[in-house]
């Protein structure tokens, strides 16, 4: 019988390939024999761990919002600048890429499915509690402009970075890193304290 | 045989009903007979003005963005505020909010397909050309700040849009008309001339 950590990594493997393969090929083009080539395993496999596609959809969410998560966070507890914290979550390149376009999949299918709603707004208020926390520090620094309501610019923040992840994530080209960086340094600039 | 205007409005028709069905089932849920179904017509008109689901999602975007560019120039036109043409865009009813979804299900499906990632990216710069319009008349009047890019604001605008719409359209209950209207104006308050 596997350890609990091999049985853990093995899960983890199969969600991260099945959010490149969801990505690639959208989810309803994906069966389950695809995700167990793409991770290496056996259908079986895949089966044993996930019950159905809103299983797979869903671990494939947690794994790329994981990715995701872990960056920025690095990037906060490095001290970066507001706008490196913001672009290490940003599609950027390949990687981050499949991330986004997981994160939409999931949106779209959480739409119609009550479990994985109530993980959409859980997550989604994750990142709003994440933008909270950087507002909140800039204003302990003297740094935010003070007419400015926190709970409100969270989910500016917020929306503005997803509008920015979903355009950079759908159409790279137009979308650059260095644009996506411009567009966040105007908008950082004008939080702060004039 | 029937007249242009009946072919059109017929055509017009099925791509609202499509809007509809595939906002609430999703694309990979709705068969062409289901189609029909919602339009009122018979299978065999729905494949006579479409030949297959990327033409029937080509269609009901088209009809989607047309819907939402005319409430917005509407609003531009009675020279509305600001927050009010954007708000004009946005899902704040069960109408506009199926908009959103369908041009959710469309931007995924581009991102496989480049005939749709052609008109995607098209009508993204359409919006984007919009903003740049009102932020030019902004300008003219005086009333936008002088130190902002209006090409790089526009863009801003654009993904803030965007992003609000994503969560008002997915989870309306979080983000609500009164709420996306408080986080427009602590946005366009921040572009005018301090």
């Amino acid at each position: 019988m596997p350890k609990i950590v091999d049985h853990e990594e093995r899960r983890n493997a199969i969600a991260a390939a099945a959010a490149r393969i969801i990505a690639e090929r959208g989810i309803d083009d994906v069966p389950m024999v695809a995700i167990a080539e793409a991770a290496g395993v056996t259908t079986g496999a895949v089966t044993h761990y996930f019950q159905d596609k809103d299983e797979v959809i869903l671990a494939a969410l947690r794994w790329a919002d994981g990715a995701m998560q872990a960056r920025a966070a690095r990037a906060f507890e490095k001290h970066d600048d507001v706008v490196s914290i913001i672009l290490a979550a940003l599609p950027t390149n390949e990687e981050s890429r499949i991330e986004w376009l997981v994160w939409a999949v999931f949106a779209d299918r959480a739409t119609r499915t009550p479990e994985l709603h109530a993980e959409h707004r859980a997550r989604s208020h994750q990142w709003q509690e994440l933008a909270k926390r950087v507002l909140g520090e800039m204003r302990e620094q003297g740094a935010l402009d003070t007419r400015i309501n926190i709970d409100l610019e969270a989910k500016l923040a917020v929306a503005l970075i997803d509008g920015l992840g979903y355009h950079a994530s759908t159409d790279p080209e137009s979308w650059s890193e260095e644009e996506q960086r411009a567009i966040l340094r105007q908008y950082v600039d004008r939080l702060r304290k004039s």
